[in-house]
């Protein structure tokens, strides 16, 4: 994900090569590629609209093959300029991957493949900077709550086999097998009807019911309640870091970070060390008075 | 929304326009403007009750019309005294929208013009300190968040196509167009009826569907999340500026903010300053010693 | 709610006065009556169980007799040593109105007032250090949400009247009134059934409703979530004021708070003013050395 | 919950004893039994499918019986090595109580034993230190929220003693009894249709209904988001003294922890105690220079 090493042409690259990337990452034809795709985010909503199809469906389909076409030569001039290093950047994958899937034909009952293609507006993300700062923040998170990820899984799998064993028998339209107990439990999770919706009518073939979804409601909302902290916790972290690491970037959006036990720490040490020297200092002086005292009173 | 700019009379204003915003921005005026604020806030709230209007609906029509023509002198009069600078202060140009609203006939199948007309009430904001202050300081976490807010307006619209060509044809009423989506992905990112209202049916038609809506909601909660932290980690901040550049004005709601990477950042560059001046000094008294201990051995 | 002023007999009190104010708040006392509420809560429980009533009601009733009385006295006697100084502390004027609360007769329809009898229970959160703690630092907080929280009601206000205009006629069990609009939009705000159960049926009849209510969610959202910072805020500020202020209480909660501004701004003041100190002191060192080597030089 | 405490063999222990509990303790084992908790894991899951049951039912039970044959080998084997020891730590207790439940022949209804036995899959949790050390750091919050949780505790035993006592008679599947109030006013605190569901038909009996749910939710809320607010101060400052204990330990997962008072606190007292040391010094330098000045002057 990072910018320099995914925009600007390889250094090593020779004649046509070095001038094509010179010419793709060019700042027109790129202001000419985010123009096209939001254009082509326009024409995939208005392409939702059967009023709007009727009238011009041929017409969209053109806008949209031409979009497409653009695309697909920006990539290949990329993948030409940038060679081996294209598929460095996470961005440049991501962007391959939705144009990849915009040329499967759709044909027949692949709504869902047509219904990819409206991805490609996200590559609106990376291209402008403010977003794609945000983005690489936000993704940036996602290591730091992997363990505490991990922690609900397991949580959410053992929830999941008991409320099958459980319950699964009655309930079997939300607790018939694992996968279904697990979507159950995580509208459980988000709080959305799970007493009217499902607890209470669960209590009714077994009473003790809360005794199971009351402790996981409290339980994965003190997990969720960690995750949450972590994210902050780790927000703040890395607001220090960025700053300190990032002199020559332009400026970040957030300017004053909160202070981080390292500058406190190095305060600290530097404090010490500094008691020490005058600690020193005063006992050199000490030993000047004696010094002169005692010629003082030798010369009397 | 600078509090100077927009009360204090013009200063190059001459003779009647000086003495004229003089008058206008006085304490007992703006006292009274207050106190019919005030009332018409009740009047308008009466003027809900059927029971009330049918006995005292004419004198709350007359006691609305008073306020109003009093709203509409105090603007004239400022817009006088003020000038162009008049609409320099976006309070100002909230008065003046909320009254203009106002003014326009509400007759006949207009009863959302004239339920704009309460939109008066809230120019009580403007006019108490304490919560001018707090609205600002809401207003002004608007543009850190301007960045996340477009980023999930993309995620929202790409969301929707989507939703839109999968559900739309067999859930009309919830996916049918675009508008349509945005609000029901809306209710799910609240996570109101998300699953026994909106997705175990759509999952009836098409088992999978949680396949586009757990994903969704995971997102968009951690898009929320981030938006929360920017809030906070800008509120942090904000206080530290707010402290150091405002001591001249009133006390603030808060009196003690988080201290910010600056004062400790501060802090350190003159720990490391004062400790260079003290082994500079031991560096003198060293020197000291050796002049005196030489003249000793010297003098001796 | 200062521990010191309600539990120490007066100083100036004089015989029978001192002795019993020494009686009534010495430990064996205080801990009998602190049973007493949590017997008294027991019985208030098993009061409202018809199945115990029926065979222990009349000894039930009983001993919460005998509970009240004791209250009383103990009351009785606290207003006697305290004298005015009683009425000086919230938690004395709450045990107060909730044991009048009490004596007031619950006879017939008045289940209201036997409901309320309950609240004596609450007396526990006064008698147990910690609990009370917790609870002073909770009501600490509500004065520092007052702006909000003022903010908040001019724009529930607001938002109520625009709703009974708009949707009342239609809707009158839900904006047919100030009262109910205030109602349903506080409903609206926790997020409950706002779409499914109320906005999508208002939206069959107004079909722009949405334009009212979404951006009333998000804005209710926005502020709130602004009562929340202020509140985090201040709990990590008033962690400073209170380890300082209470050296000689047991210990807190909390052992770790989270420096504040206050201490940050305290060090930097005493860096400079060290620093200048240093300075002062090796321009003294420098004067010295001239002088020895403007000596050395003469005497030689 | 001490690492060190749980897996090191016996010091004390002698000849075969010290050698089992470095055979139990060794990576080996302890990754085999890993990979059998694991795959105990996935036959839990298999079992609760009719389908798959019905094709390998008895080869499933026979994986299971091994497994737990295994898990009762290692308890037992650990047991022997290191003998009382092995009841100080938790995770041993929990290990322990989770086979040995699953030892209780679950035939006929016990339905509920026979799901506690994938609580087994929990024990995964400590044999991940990642995991662990977030499970840890999570129960550690615990007691933190202790003082806070009774005082929740004590306004839901209030509230539900109220709510039954007045709305019991009309909603007894509701507010019929205490227990069914407590299970109600959970459900009203987590906002899941508290209005729609619970509160508006209530209003239709008693139409005062909600200034008894309103202040509930919002005292509720109150008390939840200082509750939140300890266990975020509690994370940022278990940072500092994690970070502190730990040197020796494997790098932690946060790496920046937030600074508290602690350490700002300590620099405070250096920086006071460090500028008496320079007034001191400065005082002996202003001596030596009147010594000096009074030599030169009585010299000349």
């Amino acid at each position: 994900m990072d910018a320099e090493g995914s925009w600007s042409p390889n250094p090593r690259a020779t004649g046509w090569r070095r001038r094509l990337g010179e010419f793709v990452l060019s700042s027109p034809v790129q202001s000419f590629v985010l123009a096209v795709i939001v254009l082509n985010a326009v024409t995939l909503g208005l392409e939702t609209s059967p009023a709007v199809m009727s009238v011009a469906g041929p017409f969209l389909h053109l806008l949209d093959t031409i979009a497409l076409t653009i695309f697909v030569i920006e990539i290949l001039l990329k993948l030409l300029a940038l060679d081996g290093r294209f598929f460095r950047d996470g961005w440049n994958i991501f962007d391959f991957l939705v144009v990849v899937i915009s040329l499967i034909p759709a044909a027949g009952p692949f709504a869902v493949l047509r219904s990819l293609r409206v991805l490609r507006v996200l590559r609106l993300v990376n291209r402008l900077p403010q977003l794609r700062r945000i983005a690489s923040s936000i993704i940036k998170a996602i290591p730091g709550i992997g363990a505490i990820a991990a922690l609900m899984a397991i949580v959410f799998y053992v929830g999941a086999v008991m409320a099958t064993v459980l319950f699964g028998n009655s309930f079997p339209q939300w607790f018939g097998s694992i996968p279904a107990s697990l979507y159950s439990l995580f509208q459980v999770m988000t709080l959305e009807s799970w007493s009217m919706g499902i607890v209470r009518p669960v209590m009714e073939v077994y009473p003790e019911a809360w005794m199971f979804f009351v402790p996981f409601i409290l339980v994965s909302a003190f997990v969720m309640l960690n995750l949450f902290i972590a994210v902050i916790i780790d927000a703040m972290s890395n607001l220090e870091g960025s700053t300190k690491g990032t002199v020559a970037e332009p400026a970040p959006v957030r300017t004053a970070p909160v202070p981080t036990a390292g500058s406190i720490f190095a305060a600290e040490r530097e404090l010490t060390e500094l008691r020490a020297e005058v600690t020193e200092t005063r006992r050199e002086i000490v030993a000047i008075r004696a010094l002169l005292e005692g010629r003082a009173t030798g010369s009397n």
